[in-house]
């Protein structure tokens, strides 16, 4: 039997922006939209150019090379003829592959927000439709409170969702934007709207968590017949959220009850890519991952100590609704760290490191990395600390420099014209070969300061940084109160293209940056070695 | 028609205690029994008594005066007679109403977990329960791993289910321990137990929350049929987590899908209560609520977005899928460059300050917030620093003291013994009427130093801020690399027990420090004058 395809709609630029305390530039945009074209969803909707400068210049550019890049905006005004309506024409100016237009389909909000008529606002969501199927692009129909509206109106709503079909919309997409319907009625509903004469497969759902459901209703949408999913990378949205994407994915790729009838995009190859994809975005919006979240959750193979443990060991299939490795995540025993050796030797080698399993150093290695991730680092996301606490711990990295100390200032006073001035001034005093070598910098900010003063006068090994480029800088307070250990990771590049991450911890935040950007400085040295593949001659 | 009633059984203490990170002392237990109590839920599962000495000790006495307190634990053990069985002693011994055994139902696990005939385990479900009626106590039996097993060897899990029910179960609780069953897997098998002649009536669910369904799939098991539902509060416990009670109440409560035809103990008065259990449960567990949480969550009211939000307060009840208040949550309409001019005079009048529509300095108000948010102060998480901004805009602020300049010094060097020493010393500068004072201060940390020493001399305004705590500090890089923008959010309290969060934002990460926590000494000095009703004497 030839499964169908279920397609995947992105949206985690343009609704997901309603969180509130998420806010994306531009530069955001362009990275996330990375992961997840790399990642290999269908749909990217990537904001509404016109309604603000950040989404008008993300669409200033085709963002993705494999999705279908989207650009979101409402169906032209009432009254106005499609050359004469600016929104619409900024929409199809945009440089997307398809338009996805928001439609009221609950007559209230027809009368009430839009203040025209149910027959006006049919007609706008034709016109709209057609104009972005002559300018060449797809056409998608976001009909909003859809389920709402069908209570109030069914004859109307359904009126709506027929419309956008019958002028050409590639996919009419069923929100519920207010998030309170409950998968019982979203069955109900989907299947009027089928039995009205929109099919199936040009249907979408677009569902919201107020009752702790949208991925069960994008699931009992996609039973009654629908064939696209709309959500986010896991879950952001306004409210409390919108179905998320990253539950979604694996339920229909590893469960049978979907899995023997549907396909997606993301096969079992690239589902090994999810637990990293989830991760990685949230370390881009600095919050710490759900530990509790399905399948890519720190805890969602995790056993505390108790009577499953044991058996689980013995045989994990029977605990464990699919395999960890699925979703590229892994079985966490909390009692006896059982698994942590084999896991460390993996570590390793995927960084081209072997190490005997009864070497007394590997031993020492994972209690070292234990001891530090207890108060507070991080190696989880900083490959390059962890490869260099490695070298350092199996004794195969030489001792390049050493630091004698450094010393910060930071000032805001008043210049001669009265206005507020701040000044950041570093110095430090490193040793090479027993020479001592001291440097001052100035600059807005500290970290900035320390950095340029850090890279000023490195003796011999200078020409080999001067390719080092600081590219991303994060600041998480791990505990609450002045006095807390604070967190700094940072992101390095280089002239060869490579990035690597490092991290600092300490109770000041410029004793921990100074760390991570020493720890940086070290690793290009090292990999400058591993490269002209001298390591061992230093 | 009369109403069937859901009977809600909380597992908190128990299958909650299974989440990393949490453990419950004697003390934590009573506490939260009494607030389980209180609230009304029908059952109260407290523990293992037997298992553990806090388990044993809490089961020392009956913990709940209204609803029906429950000891789980284990059938008895094969092989052995009822009165020879010293964990069954246990608990018919336990100071309980009731027991809940856990009942492998998946013959794979009778074998090798258990290590006895199919047959055996049948009987010692059957002598359990009749041992705990024959005591006097109500029997409750949890069928572990029912699904999965059902789908294994479907007659088998059906016996178990029966065997509990003929031998006088109150209760058979068919459990998905491993959380992966879909929710039309769960109708299905519902269905068919049923059919074998346990009735919905005796039959509960136990869901958890591995793909994300753990609320849809404890409510598909009402539609099927089952009339008592599992969970905890807040969604805790193993891995991804139990049904969460907080969620599943208020929709039974308020969705007609359920509410035409279902009951619980929670009416509506009681509902009123629920936001406020679900905030001092995450108290007492010292985290922070989870702000998407359906219906609880501080943004499951929230609106960000300004096409919404000028609507919503013309109609919430089209934009709201229930209102804020029937579960003791409120409406939040969040300052944000997205909105508009009436949610500017909405988030005014709740902080009660009145301004007219056409006041120019409104308008002044609201491009400051603009151009300010647009270089990265975010208002919607500093309420007191919204707050300063617009009674310095409407001039209804006194200037109670000036900043002349601060200086920070952080040094890392090596001390007399060769350690490793970091220090961090500030000098602040303001002036008091005319009166310029000056302070010094060393600690750990820069804030921390800064702190200090802007708090340590304040004139005649010291005894005013005495009280002042800083509770937390949040610091977000807004762009990347070292010449980022850094935000700072912190959050203060004082001896009144409220809490406010100011902003500051700035190339210089103490500069933008200094400036949150300016606006915190501003705005506790203002908070006292309002208090004392004298702002306008000042």
């Amino acid at each position: 039997m030839t499964k169908e395809k279920i397609y995947l709609f992105d949206t985690t630029l343009r609704d997901g922006q309603q969180t509130p305390g998420i806010d994306f530039s531009v530069e955001d945009k362009i990275a996330i939209a990375a992961m997840l074209d790399e990642f290999g969803l269908d749909y990217i909707e990537g904001g509404y150019p016109g309604a603000n400068p950040t989404d008008t210049a993300f669409f200033g550019e085709k963002r993705t090379s494999q999705a279908t890049f989207v650009a979101f905006g409402m169906t032209k005004r009432a009254g106005v003829s499609v050359s004469n309506d600016p929104g619409l024409a900024g929409l199809l100016q945009a440089k997307s592959d398809a338009i996805c237009f928001v439609a009221k389909s609950w007559d209230y909000h027809v009368a009430v927000a839009l203040g025209c008529t149910n027959e006006e606002n049919l007609e706008c969501i034709a016109e709209s439709v057609k104009a972005a199927v002559g300018a060449g692009k797809e056409a998608i129909v976001d009909c909003e409170h859809f389920f709402d509206g069908f209570k109030a109106n069914p004859a109307y709503a359904i009126a709506c969702a027929k419309t956008a079909f019958d002028s050409g919309a590639r996919w009419v997409v069923l929100c519920d934007t207010n998030g309170g319907t409950q998968p019982p009625e979203i069955r109900a509903i989907v299947e009027a709207v089928i039995a009205s004469g929109v099919p199936g497969r040009c249907l979408g759902i677009h569902a919201h968590n107020d009752t702790g459901q949208a991925v069960a209703n994008s699931l009992a949408a996609v039973e009654a017949g629908v064939r696209q999913i709309q959500g986010t990378l896991n879950g952001i949205g306004e409210r409390c959220g919108n179905a998320n994407l990253v539950t979604l994915i694996p339920t229909l790729a590893l469960k049978s009850a979907y899995n023997t009838r549907f396909e997606t995009a993301i096969d079992e190859e690239r589902l090994l890519n999810l637990t990293r994809l989830s991760h990685a975005f949230d370390e881009l919006l600095n919050r710490s991952p759900d530990h509790q979240m399905p399948y890519v959750g720190a805890s969602a193979f995790a056993t505390k100590a108790g009577i499953h443990a044991s058996a689980l060991l013995k045989d994990p299939k029977t605990y464990e609704h699919v395999p960890p490795e699925s979703v590229g995540n892994f079985r966490k025993v909390m009692v006896s760290d059982q698994g942590g050796k084999a896991n460390f030797i993996n570590a390793l080698k995927r960084r081209g490191i072997t190490v005997a399993k009864d070497d007394p150093k590997l031993d020492l290695l994972i209690s070292i990395v234990k001891e530090r991730e207890s108060i507070g680092y991080a190696y989880e996301g900083a490959d390059a600390s962890f490869e260099l606490l490695a070298h350092r711990t199996l004794g195969t990295i030489p001792e390049f420099f050493t630091i004698e100390g450094f010393r910060v200032m930071i000032e805001r006073r008043f210049d001669s014209l009265g206005r507020v001035k701040i000044v950041s001034e570093a110095v430090v005093k490193i040793t090479i070969d027993g020479q001592t070598l001291m440097s001052v910098a100035d600059a807005e900010g500290p970290v900035n300061a320390l950095d340029l003063a850090l890279r000023k006068d490195f003796g011999k090994y200078q020409h080999e940084i001067d390719d080092l480029v600081l590219a991303d800088f994060k600041v998480r307070i791990l505990n609450g109160g002045t006095e807390a250990i604070t967190r700094v990771l940072i992101e390095s590049t280089d002239s060869d293209g490579v990035r690597w991450w490092t991290v600092g911890v300490s109770e000041n935040i410029i004793d921990a940056s100074f760390q991570a950007l020493m720890d940086s400085v070290i690793y290009k040295l090292m990999k400058n070695r591993q490269l002209a593949g001298k390591i061992a001659a230093e």
